[in-house]
């Protein structure tokens, strides 16, 4: 069973104002919940239909699972997680791998860009306020469970890396051959908005940029591919 | 003035079926109207409304467009163009590099891999005939023009790898590592599907497979960023 209100309180989560204001997030599809579940991904709440055949902790009928999905064709699972709002340590960036991403919108490249970090073992994702919403289920599920295993933290770009000592390197069109970062263990990569590239309180603060080289005639790489790009070299001869 | 023949033709555009048996297909949106022309992409006829300030051989209303338009929100231009299938000379394979898509059956996917082709100067790419459809808008937008640009050939793969003299070679989860693949001048490089991997009969005429070192916990890259990495690591120090 399940009440009018907490069906109504499934349906808001959709928005981000209300992710934000009742601290909540949902996630949909049995692929998706079994990924985070099996990386050990606390939820609060999973409501399931009959045919989910896993962990739940409310049993809901097919009906109240149309009512409360975010999606015209519902999945038999739908999981509530509580927000978790990260906050970086004093120091944390001089050490380790940083992705951060400046203005990145398009969720399914964040997703991804979870994903690739997760692959890569980068030690934290940075996301400006700007990118797409984290506790976004196209988010969630484009990174494939690699949101219960990757760090993130959200937080304005600018100040964030002020005063880091490890390398701000930004990905961009012109730049230092990306060849060339090899095996370096502590840096910040930043990957600027699709359309916009890095903003201006980030360029402020880069060391320098790299660029993949291009041989042909796209004008650009999509930010994703442009990220996992970078991150396969730095790791190249790392040990 | 439009008929409303034309209107149905053009709507039903949107479907594989149609694309085939007319041997056309449609394109909509200013930005990839505007990049496919300007990299000289021929088109049989554009339908552009008032605001629509390219080049345009038909001008029709808003209306119109709105009954024309494969999207709930008509951009003010609708290109079509006649699909022209490329075949495989004998003995083209053995030169250049090649990007073979197996079965790639995302959309988004496929048209961001002609724009990594494009990019990277590849030679050609291939597609089975598994692979989401060249001529459906959402590969052509993806592609960001590249669609244009980029020699393309819809064929059976295990056919047309028989007896190819350049190495084929597999991206995999298992394989040797795909640091040691730098400059190879001729190869043939097969992505599988997003979900099976290669087919068996690409799997029957591969030299060797190559695989992208791990560092975390992600079970896979998606398709498209590996594809970009392999081809960033092809062409590291050729020239």
């Amino acid at each position: 069973m399940i009440t009018r209100a907490e069906l109504q309180l499934l349906r808001s989560l959709r928005d981000k104002k209300h992710r934000e204001e009742l601290g909540l997030y949902a996630v949909e599809g049995e692929k998706i919940v079994a990924e985070l579940l099996a990386a050990g991904h606390p939820f609060e709440k999973i409501y399931g239909t009959g045919a989910w055949t896993g962990r739940k902790t409310h049993e809901i009928g097919e009906p109240e699972m149309e009512r409360a999905s975010h999606f015209p064709t519902p999945s038999t699972v739908l999981a509530v997680g509580r927000i978790r709002r990260e906050a970086l340590e004093p120091g944390e960036l001089d050490r380790g791998l940083t992705l951060a991403l400046d203005g990145v919108q398009d969720p399914g490249n964040v997703g991804t860009m979870l994903r690739i970090a997760d692959w890569f073992g980068l030690d934290r994702v940075l996301l400006s306020p700007e990118c797409a919403d984290l506790h976004s289920q196209k988010v969630i599920r484009a990174s494939m469970g690699s949101f219960a295993r990757v760090r993130t933290i959200v937080t304005a770009l600018g100040a964030a890396l002020e005063g880091t000592r490890a390398p701000v390197i930004g990905c961009a069109l012109e730049g230092r051959d990306v060849h060339g970062i090899a095996g370096i263990a502590d840096a910040v990569i930043v990957i600027g908005s699709e359309g916009g590239g890095l903003s201006e309180d980030v360029r402020r603060r880069l060391a320098y940029s790299v660029t993949i080289p291009r041989r042909g005639g796209a004008e650009s790489l999509n930010a994703a591919v442009a990220a996992a790009i970078v991150c396969d070299n730095l790791r190249r001869g790392a040990r």
